[in-house]
């Protein structure tokens, strides 16, 4: 089993690199927080005897090398964190990967399979939209100059900043031949605290996508232009949010508007435009095309009424995610066999094995997270919690590693 | 009378700073832009053979001196301008005034007052809030601190940014012992147009009010939680700008949200918090009084509903301004011995005329603006209007001058 106090000490340091108020971590994708945490995280590797190599979308890998040249066994996360983050969400999987191999390194255990651990670049999505950029590029979901191409608010492009930290690594390094991945994560929602459970065995993704909506209207002065004579974009914007969430009622579909901004966002001026994104998640992806659909009409209905233009994009649109079942069986039986409560799960957040999940078999564990929250600097796991969903992937990449 | 072709000549070369498209300017309070300008209206002064001075909130003085050491005429407006503003909001007034001491410099006319042209700072209040941060400090309307320790967007001071582009002056060149003060402006809003007169004889300036709104919720993430289990700070902050438009129909106020921003502000968050402005304006105090009780209680009650927290802030209040009758009446008679179409009206922007109001006698000239459009790079004046503005401006000017 693994060693609990090791594993801690790993998550304090790496929650020391980005501290915010409240017990919180801000490490945007690479920025110089992430840059410091990949080095740290570098020599953690090496410590623990791992071969290091970088890939082309900046993916972090460490081998440890098996008995027979096999296809590896992967595990791992992501170290980047929201602007508001907490010290689990991603981390968590990627250094209880690293305490894995300390532990098989602690017994002298050889496997038979290369175990490989993984940190991905921004997973988040909150700097470089859409979420998932380094696996969703290594595993050709998405193209490369798509990824690369990407900019943050700022207008810098994700290579060049991948460039910048000094993470631009080469395909030839990207993980491969994949016998299975695991990804451990915080549930980031209240279903296992609830149902009292420790460990879930996550059955799929739910589907996801993102629109981004552009509002047209005309500036004009606050207080000489009557009501009636305006064209407020962000009248119209408001009028748009209530609808769209009102629609989330409706159908069931978690439905937020998280990003906005405006032109020329000045108090005595009229807003003349307003651009927001909409976040749209069903677990039926049928249920999913149709709060699109509906968003979408609602949209234009109100651009109509309120004397304005619109345009909606879509940036990102995933399908629901079948995990393989004979990894999710794997994982329920291990964490059975170690008297865990489990229980099966489907995830509201995207995750690196969705995409992983095309080039090979992937499953995910899932540990509780106190009050289901995440994103926001008061995301909590109990230790215990963490020492068993540690334990279940040490127990089942185990398991695969001697297959 | 005025050499419109001069005036023109010296518009045209100021709209060259700042330029964007669409005809536009942006040069915003104490900006590169904003230095460029000043140093070339100091050069056209100087060519008019004005003596310069910069009082302690950057407002540029031209003075030319008259037969008697008296109290002063003094014209002006300013050269700041929104971003994406008009070629002639401030501008205008400032250059007008230019144009009426080289009117008089043609005719070689010594006048019996001095007359003093100025340029005021910060305006628009789209850099530095609240607008008139020049003319407010320097008429003592408001308090030298506050005027100073004013921050923009990105946290830079006003004190600090007047010291960098070498235009912190001193107390002693303040404006002051004013005879009269006398600022042409374009109109920004429709009525001018639409009645089809040439000059405006502004009586006042309608009461005016700026709030500034926070709204706390708390992020979490968009994909796993429940929307009846959210507090959404942009879901709130979306139902109060719908109940804001409605109680500016409802009391005949003109009611603007125009600045808005929001944490984290990423697409999978929800958001935490925003942060709004209100601007409130009504040419009846009550009313506007009444309009802002009813849009804090609105606030609140929707704060209950959406369990949000709120907190409300006055940043602006100004009552209605009456202009001097006999001021207002001079323009009015000067307009009509000129055979220029005139009309009493009341300004639904405000102006530094309202602060230098408190500090001698005060009126304004309008002239119209196609489309009552501004604050909107369109904004336009046609030359005959501005030629009948600056003649109007003259010739009150030169009456008084010689009183
Ligand atoms: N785990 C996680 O929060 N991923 C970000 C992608 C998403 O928005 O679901
Ligand atoms: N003239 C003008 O637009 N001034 C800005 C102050 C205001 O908001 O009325």
């Amino acid at each position: 089993s693994v060693n609990l106090e090791r594993l801690k000490k790993y998550i304090d340091a790496s929650a020391n690199i980005g501290t915010i108020p409240g017990n919180g971590v801000s490490r945007l994708a690479l920025s110089k927080e992430d840059k410091e945490m990949r080095l740290i995280f570098e020599d953690w590797m090496k410590e623990a005897g791992l071969k290091v190599r970088v890939d082309d979308f900046g993916n972090m890998i460490g081998r440890r090398e098996g008995k027979e040249n096999k296809s590896p066994v992967v595990l791992g996360s992501h170290l980047d964190t929201q602007p508001n983050g907490g010290r689990y969400d991603g981390i968590l999987g990627v250094l209880s990967a690293l305490e894995v191999v300390n532990s098989l390194n602690d017994s002298n255990i050889e496997t038979l399979r290369p175990i490989e651990i993984v940190n991905f670049t921004n997973e988040e999505g909150a700097r470089f939209e859409p979420p998932m950029l380094g696996s969703g590029g290594t595993s050709e979901c998405l193209d490369k100059q798509y990824v690369y191409n990407q900019k943050d608010t700022e207008g810098r492009r994700f290579e060049e900043e991948l460039e910048e930290i000094g993470y631009k690594g080469i395909p030839a390094n990207r993980i491969k031949n994949i016998f299975s991945f695991i990804e451990l994560h915080i549930e980031q929602g209240p279903i296992l605290e609830s149902e009292g459970k420790s460990i879930g065995a996550v059955n799929g993704i739910q589907g996801m996508a993102w629109l981004e909506v552009k509002v047209t209207g005309e500036s004009d002065h606050a207080g000489t232009t009557p009501i009636n004579h305006r064209r407020d974009a962000l009248v119209a914007t408001s009028k748009m949010i209530v609808g769209i969430e009102e629609i989330g009622r409706k159908t069931n579909a978690k439905t937020t508007v998280g990003r906005l901004t405006m032109r020329p966002n000045v108090a005595n001026c009229i807003p003349e435009e307003v651009i927001f994104s909409v976040d749209i998640r069903h677990d039926s992806n049928t249920k999913k095309v149709e709060s699109i659909r509906m968003i979408t009409e609602l949209l234009n209905k109100l651009a109509v009424e309120q004397n304005v233009s619109i345009n909606i994009e879509p940036l990102w649109d995933i399908d629901a995610t079948i995990f393989n079942p004979y990894l999710v069986d794997l994982i329920k039986n291990t964490a059975e066999e170690l008297e865990y409560e489990v229980m099966d799960i489907i995830s509201g957040a995207g995750h690196d094995a969705k995409y992983i999940n095309s080039i090979g078999p992937t499953a995910m564990i899932f540990v509780p997270s106190v009050n289901g929250k995440s994103h926001h600097e008061s995301e909590l796991t109990h230790d215990k919690d963490i020492e068993k969903g540690a334990n279940t992937l040490l127990n089942t990449v185990y398991q695969l590693s001697m297959m």
